[in-house]
């Protein structure tokens, strides 16, 4: 009930909630993205029970992110591979990566390294604009609303028609 | 109990799922980043339960993401606001925003745009290397054992030492 309520709001970050919100979901997709493929393997990865696993990854296959292929048969045994959907859903993983590495690895550091092909250094992603290539964070851009700002409690329903963000500073914790 | 659980493994994409893993956290995120502050205006905003608002506010205090702050008393009456911590949490919302822009919004369009300040235009984030500035996507790395990876179901804990990702393209829906 609440899945159809999130995907039906005029909000991007809510739909994108509505595919992977369930916290299992970004730990399967992690582990296929680096090669743990199979349903027994993800399983023991995981330490999920098989019931939750073949429901996510039902799910995961439906939405289109995953999708699902017989490598042996008698009895069939299946392996998951990313869609380009889900290819690119890993670039939100190298976010949360980010996040995750600053705020919550502690003096331990970060338990994951990311060595970009092309430079070949270790690195992280950062945002940068589309258009002209500068930084880009949430405190750098005004929000409007858009073509598909139609339905459900999205920001482009609140009265202002525009919200400069930039303005008003993070507060200390 | 499964809150603890994600928080402890050794990756940051379970650590982070842990802050934010519950669906309507990044909404009550989403909201506070427009200016919608107040305990009052965030309930009919997004439509829940005070109690479910009050319990997931408290939370976001918890983890330090936001910060509470009396704005009257006699009754005490609360506004939220961003920590460092939190807003750039919001830089990871504009990731979401990318992907559910690209892969949800259908005909409709992007039901909410993004005008970077620093040069005026309707962008998106687009993830590069913090090394190189060159484009970094999730198949453009080398996945490696990190100076954290100690505990818990971590891609370092798998057998391989290294993990390049980029040789297995994505597979069609």
């Amino acid at each position: 009930m609440q899945r159809t309520r999130f995907g039906d709001m005029a909000c991007s970050i809510a739909r994108t909630w509505d595919v992977i919100g369930e916290p299992w979901s970004p730990l399967i997709l992690r582990n296929v993205y680096v090669g743990i493929r199979r349903f027994d393997q993800l399983q023991a990865s995981l330490g999920i029970s098989r019931k939750v696993l073949a429901e996510r990854l039902r799910w995961l296959v439906e939405a289109e992110v995953l999708a699902r292929r017989e490598y042996a048969s008698r009895p069939a045994r299946y392996e998951y591979t990313l869609t380009q959907k889900g290819t690119e859903l890993c670039d939100l993983l190298l976010f949360m990566v980010r996040w995750g590495d600053r705020w919550t690895a502690g003096e331990a550091g970060p338990p994951v390294l990311y060595r970009h092909h092309a430079c070949g250094e270790i690195s992280h992603v950062e945002p940068r604009c589309s258009a002209c290539g500068g930084p880009m964070s949430a405190t750098d851009v005004d929000v409007l609303p858009g073509p598909g700002a139609k339905t459900g409690p999205a920001p482009a329903d609140e009265p202002e028609d525009q919200l400069s963000v930039g303005d008003s500073g993070p507060t200390s914790a």
